[in-house]
């Protein structure tokens, strides 16, 4: 297909995807003469996938040119394809320096694999939360972090379903890509996990009743 | 404190600190003469929330604005200020039809009270994934919702146990701001456990030789 048929079918202007092909985030089509190229079902295919990771996956245009490159790129060994996908969503690992309480946590779970990378963007997200107010303690991080054990498991088991895993360039697609939109839902579940507890905490239970009360306008 | 202590104290230049004045984010500061205004400890955590929540939490100035709306006008009940710290945070419902699997997921899960809006949300992370190639399978929802049950039973614990959430007020900023930024340390967390889970699967089991052999370059 032309250009101007990958626009229709995509609905992104034309000006972006000629953006995306300067940038090497979309492969150039098949040159046909000095101003048309041709298009093919691959070009579709990444240009959604961008689509889908800029719109609403929140990732940036770097995170995309990451996740483009470790795809176009895959590492030699699947022992290594999980650390490179976190990496292309991630981007390099944030200079902090990692807590006791990250250690303590990551000793608490059992996970004494884990790499620095991970535990940096790990404190990362803590030391913010810290400035914010909210210091992360360590019950919380190990208490999260079974339930992340779950969640890790269906992941895997997951990507060794997928047929599409079956090369290094699929299993890199099915975690990098696979995972950012699903932290998306992992953080949509988190919210209805908490109306559920909430609602069993403070409305269905009578012991509720009087909290509700005083915290009611007079 | 004068606005330039402000700004040395947490390293914000004097033009954000204008804007988010303008922008009624920052509450005005005691007004001394027609140039000059005393700001003081409200102020100063103030800014520090806000700086937390924009520059490494990923929240946008219209997300800020949300909270901030929300932390000034609390909800008059104890039993309304989940929802609305949710709102606060993830802004209105998008308008998305809830799909067969969704709601297929909350009644597995025993989450017969959850809202549409909260459903709205899920089901927007789910077309972005199903637009990305990786439609989320009810399987999928139920085993990150089993999991996530236990997160929020660690939030909401450690939201009554917080002597800020005596009101309303403090309630409120508890959830909204406590959610957004645990939200960043979930991810990470997840990062971990699927880097846990695939050593044990790929690297440490002698079972996982042969697949790594194969996907070794000759």
């Amino acid at each position: 297909m032309r250009l101007a048929e990958l626009c229709a079918e995509t609905g992104v202007p034309a000006a972006t995807v000629k953006y995306y092909l300067r940038e090497g985030l979309l492969p150039v089509g098949r040159r046909l003469s000095a101003t048309r190229a041709e298009y093919g079902p691959a070009h579709l295919e990444r240009l959604r996938l961008i689509r889908a990771l800029i719109e609403r996956g929140g990732v940036t245009i770097d995170g995309v040119r990451r996740i483009v490159s470790a795809i176009e790129n895959p590492p030699a060994s699947r022992h290594d394809f999980l650390g490179e996908a976190q990496q292309a969503i991630d981007g390099p690992p944030p200079p902090v320096a990692v807590s006791a309480e990250a250690q303590e946590a990551v000793e608490r779970l059992g996970w004494p694999e884990c790499q620095p990378a991970r535990l940096a963007h790990l404190q990362a997200a803590m030391d913010t939360a810290a400035l914010a107010g909210f210091p992360v303690t360590v019950d919380r991080l190990v208490a999260y972090g079974q339930a992340l054990e779950q969640v890790a498991l269906f992941d895997l088991e997951a990507l060794a379903a997928d047929p599409r895993s079956a090369t290094p360039e699929g299993a890199l697609t099915h975690v990098a890509v696979g995972t950012v939109v699903t932290d998306a839902v992992l953080v949509a579940l988190r919210r209805l996990a908490q109306e559920h507890e909430s609602e069993r905490r403070f409305a269905s239970s009578p012991a509720a009743a009087p909290e509700r009360a005083t915290a009611a306008p007079t």
